[in-house]
């Protein structure tokens, strides 16, 4: 551990625009459709929920590169750039030739990448003259993130958190409040679709589908109000580059390039983050980097989903996506690395994996906890449960290194820490944590009617 | 807050000798007794405890520069050296003509500044041999960070964690279970200290003291097995200067020295840590920077204690130290601040506070949450509840330059985040914390007896 080495840059290194993949893309996502009219989806269609600029962004299928606006350069600068580690005390615990390199996004001041896409969403609100924001949050990592970068530019955000993880995370509620933000428990009786299932099913506990239709209606209900989203949409993608763009400098100073980049998923945002600016170069042929994402085996839509229009939420309110997918009203197992649980992958990332363009593996939920604790121990830092799915791939892949005898370069991205998630740790020592696979007959019984959605 | 500026070092900065202020003290401290002879101690009484260099760094009055081991900078490298921050935002809610700067050592893997001194006590362990250490923890923060550098050395560890924090913060438990560590709910049935008080009193939920009397007994009656403190002594304050040094080369960039240097205090630590490096200055006659120690209005040794010889521990094993001192009976109010429940200051820091080269200030408990909510929201970072002592004496000091109309360049150190400690904050937002202010008889019946010991 002793000779782990960090790859560092300076504030004037973090880049000046985020990379926008789509432009690039052999094959272009098909379009958003409208959930009425079933048309392809217009900036106009957006803007009432999102802001301008990142309903803009959202729909911006040519312009490879999105100056990243000053202010939120600025901002950045608390945090940004984040180191680049060699993981040498990890390569000694597992004996391999290869070189394992992390992107360390955990030291921002919410201890996770969300922050990234967080600033620029709340940012361009300001500018706008939007004074309210809502949204929703599953384990908090996003919600954080968001009550943080809201309360920097001055504006009042309301958090649906899954009323599970309201009561079962009460640290990332404390951290919302904390920066001012107002949580609500969710199903909530503060909107039409909370008080319907709250009176439909008195103890139903929430789901990410439920806090996603109540922001967006108090949104919408709200004047001066906007919604943001933490992953799967494009925009957030984008935002993420930085990690990416920046590891990229970074290796360059490693004097390497990375034969395997790896991300842990749930709706794609970190994942796509690290991916994308090294992805242009296999597009133009400079190199041939292979891209893992790495899903929780209980939640495996890009191993084991389907590729079809699909709705973001579980109550059918947003665009339809094309997407690979589990069905949205999948309902994945209460796995600890809750940001992973999601039914569904971005359009991008789906037509990358069904173009072949990129990998994914799932991960069992126990192997995720053994390769946490081995890298907690060997580099010092206890990753977030998320993130222990793209060590645990990476482990593989450095074990497949040793295997074959090549000196292969490994990067993965972690995302996280998990010094706010040790009740999981805690569960996993205790024998308490078991895998869940899925059913291929469940998997069917979900996907099965969402022929019908176009 | 958007124009708060991160100075940083490069990792060829991290100091390369730890700063020992005693030979330039005007005034040097009185020697630690031996508790049986009275007698001043010798290296050779610290060396069934401690590693040999660490009792020769204790003891060390004559050299200004220990040189760091390159092992240990290599270490250090992994977070190192740590950002120095301009808190713009701050400056700006308080509407301060004030420069507000603050030494960011919460980025280290544990989130505290510990480590500093953990991998060093470890290192100097495993160069002698020693394969298994014990230590005792209050809230977390030290055990958390031996687990961690005792991990790096391959050595095992045994942490005696007060039985009250190790039901309470269950959190900072299994932080040092991931590293490998065993963690023992103190008072236990594996020492004779622990046995005869868990007979006496069944129900005891513990105390820093007893925990030390544990931790001491088990390294005495284990082969190769030393005990490592994290607090109160000279060699743990010597390595904790790294803080100091950085910061140092970082005002130099931002152009600036400090007229004030705010650290909080519990045995000494991270106040010394910061603070010595510049006191030189002051010896020198170079400048005539104000030194403040920020304690807890419930644990006032600095602002209301006696200066006298005292047992560093409840149960009287240790050596008896020069020190201003509330007794080593003393038992503090359970504040959320569980790092500055101390009895005593070190032995250096006092006679420093008895001879007017340095000031304390007491900050009641709710005046710590005020003040770590004004600067989370203002700066981003969640403070632990005992750095809120520190901002929250900033704070005061940028209110008196705002009346006095100047200036004044004020640098604190935030010695960790807050994240782990959420519940404390939940507590506060509820309304349910209070203030503790300890009668003049309470403290006068506790060091009533402490002229006996000499």
């Amino acid at each position: 551990m002793s000779d782990s080495k960090k790859f560092l840059l300076q504030e004037s290194d973090i880049p000046t625009a985020w990379y926008n993949i789509i432009p690039a893309m052999p094959t272009k996502p098909r379009p958003f459709l409208h959930p009425g009219t079933k048309k392809p989806l217009t900036v106009d269609d957006l803007t009432p929920i999102f802001s301008e600029e990142a309903s803009r962004q959202e729909l911006n299928t040519t312009d490879e590169w999105i100056e990243i606006p000053e202010e939120v350069r600025d901002i950045y600068k608390i945090w940004r750039p984040t180191p680049l580690v060699r993981a040498r005390g990890l390569e000694k615990m597992l004996d391999t030739p290869a070189h394992i390199y992390f992107k360390n996004e955990s030291v921002s001041p919410v201890g996770s990448h969300k922050l990234n896409s967080a600033i620029p969403q709340a940012y361009y609100c300001k500018q706008e003259g939007v004074t309210n924001i809502t949204t929703e949050t599953g384990a908090g990592q996003w919600g954080a993130a968001l009550s943080l970068a809201s309360r920097m530019m001055g504006i009042d955000l309301a958090v649906y958190m899954v009323k599970i993880s309201y009561n079962q995370k009460p640290y990332r509620r404390s951290i919302m409040q904390t920066y001012g933000a107002e949580v609500i428990a969710s199903p909530s009786m503060s909107t039409k679709a909370g008080r319907k299932i709250i009176t439909d099913h008195p103890n139903y506990q929430g789901s990410l589908g439920t806090a996603i239709s109540e922001a967006v209606e108090l949104a919408l209900a709200t004047p001066n109000c906007k919604y943001a989203l933490g992953s799967v949409l494009n925009h957030v993608a984008l935002h993420q580059t930085v990690i990416g763009l920046e590891a990229e400098k970074q290796m360059e100073m490693a004097g390497e390039y990375p034969d395997v980049v790896i991300g842990c998923f749930g709706g794609g945002s970190n994942f796509s983050g690290i991916a994308f600016p090294f992805m242009r170069h296999n597009f133009a042929g400079a190199h041939s980097t292979r891209f893992i994402a790495a899903e929780p085996e209980s939640c495996p839509k890009l191993t084991r989903g389907v590729m079809q229009y699909d709705f973001g939420d579980e109550a059918g309110y947003t665009p339809l996506i094309p997407m690979l997918t589990l069905g949205h009203n999948f309902s994945p197992a209460n796995i600890h690395a809750g940001g992973l649980r999601y039914h569904g992958a971005g359009s991008v990332v789906s037509q990358l994996k069904v173009d072949g363009l990129m990998d994914a593996v799932d991960i069992p939920q126990l192997e995720s906890f053994d390769a946490a604790t081995l890298f907690a121990r060997a580099e010092g830092l206890i990753p977030a449960p998320e993130s222990a799915h793209a060590i645990a791939a990476a482990i593989r892949e450095a074990k497949a290194a040793k295997e074959a005898g090549e000196q292969r370069v490994i990067l993965f991205n972690l995302s996280g820490h998990g010094l706010i998630d040790m009740t999981s740790y805690d569960r996993y020592f205790a024998g308490d944590l078991a895998n869940y696979q899925i059913p291929d007959s469940e998997i069917a019984a979900n996907v099965e009617t969402l022929e019908k959605l176009i």
